[in-house]
């Protein structure tokens, strides 16, 4: 699976704060683990997402990765659905950016092939499944599942939580114009649309893509 | 229950940019009305947690509303237990706050009493479970039930998220000292380990106080 000799790892990409935070032996370190892995989590909540930032909008009003994930959340919940496990879409939805604590949120523009993105996610996966595997060895087989159920998109659930993840963003983009009036050029992220599958998806981004078509009108 | 005469009002609280998005008409709205729900949901990913804030931490830098709410949905998927429902844990997590998106954080000492603060949430929880009604009944009844849930503290997964809730927060105080060499007093904020009753999530706090304590003697 690798695609390029990476100097990249999930280790040193641990801050210093944190690492020092480690156990220094190997067992009955359940707990401390533990503890390392939820302070990880913490970094989604200080790195803003890229695409935002990228195009220029005030990083101290940019949205977190774990913002996104939390809404994603809630939206999976809304949506009336039949044939899908909720539950499940819900516990994908907060997995599945987590890498990105260690890896960050590489945009398809940073110069990183899509392959070394996957790697470097898929390697971080690894290290903290490890790193919390003493303490609950079944979250952590089970957050690597839910992670590789959505980067193969293996089942109806994450097929799903995939489209909630554009339609997320796109209602995202259509917020930040509304609030700072076109002033950034966000129209690339509605291209997202053609990617989404499900028709309730469809249907509630066509509404916003409805809504914005007339804002633009109006501020012509 | 209304403790007192009170102007406040969700329908009052919902930003005029958001207001002007509400359905006009009363029927065949539910996409529309969903996208008002979903663009108030919002206002918790921009808002930040007033406990920190009013500590003097830089606003910029203080976790938001969401930011916690997620924590705590990946911090009880990691838990061990064998006597909650851990799926629905992770749903009341992501609910439990979410009145904060028209209330806001509200703190014991802004002046507005418990009973008022309750009042507030609650008849914004009825608020917007009214909006989304016509999209999804279904979603509208578990996100009050899940509420309450949370409120009344009436069942064993209420009880485990209370105690998250409450652990989450000393974890993050624990990272703003880490990050800023005690220069916030965030001391008070560790006095919540006495109302966690969960032996697990007790022992990880008490970990936590125990690497603080260390790190005070060291900064001595």
């Amino acid at each position: 699976m690798t695609s390029s000799v990476s100097q990249w790892s999930p280790e040193g990409s641990v801050p210093e704060s944190i690492r020092k935070l480690l156990p220094n032996i190997k067992s009955n370190v359940g707990p401390q683990s533990a503890l390392v892995f939820i302070q990880i989590v913490s970094l989604l909540k200080s790195q803003r997402r890229t695409g935002w930032v990228d195009r220029g909008l005030p990083s101290s009003q940019v949205e977190s990765i774990s913002d996104h994930m939390y809404r994603m959340g809630v939206i999976l919940m809304l949506l009336p659905r039949e044939k899908v496990d909720v539950d499940r879409c819900v516990k994908i939805s907060l997995v599945h950016d987590i890498a990105e604590s260690l890896v960050g949120d590489i945009p398809p523009y940073s110069g990183v092939t899509k392959e070394e993105k996957h790697r470097r996610e898929r390697v971080t996966i690894e290290y903290l499944a490890d790193l919390i595997h003493e303490y609950n060895p079944k979250f952590a087989n089970e957050m690597a599942d839910l992670w590789w159920d959505y980067e193969s998109i293996r089942t109806p659930e994450a097929r799903y939580v995939k489209d909630i993840d554009k339609f997320e963003m796109i209602q995202q983009a259509w917020e930040y114009e509304q609030a700072h009036g076109l002033k950034y050029d966000l129209s690339e992220f509605y291209n997202s649309r053609l990617g989404i599958v499900s028709p309730e998806i469809g249907e509630l981004c066509d509404e916003v893509i409805r809504q914005r078509t007339a804002f633009i009108e109006a501020h012509k």
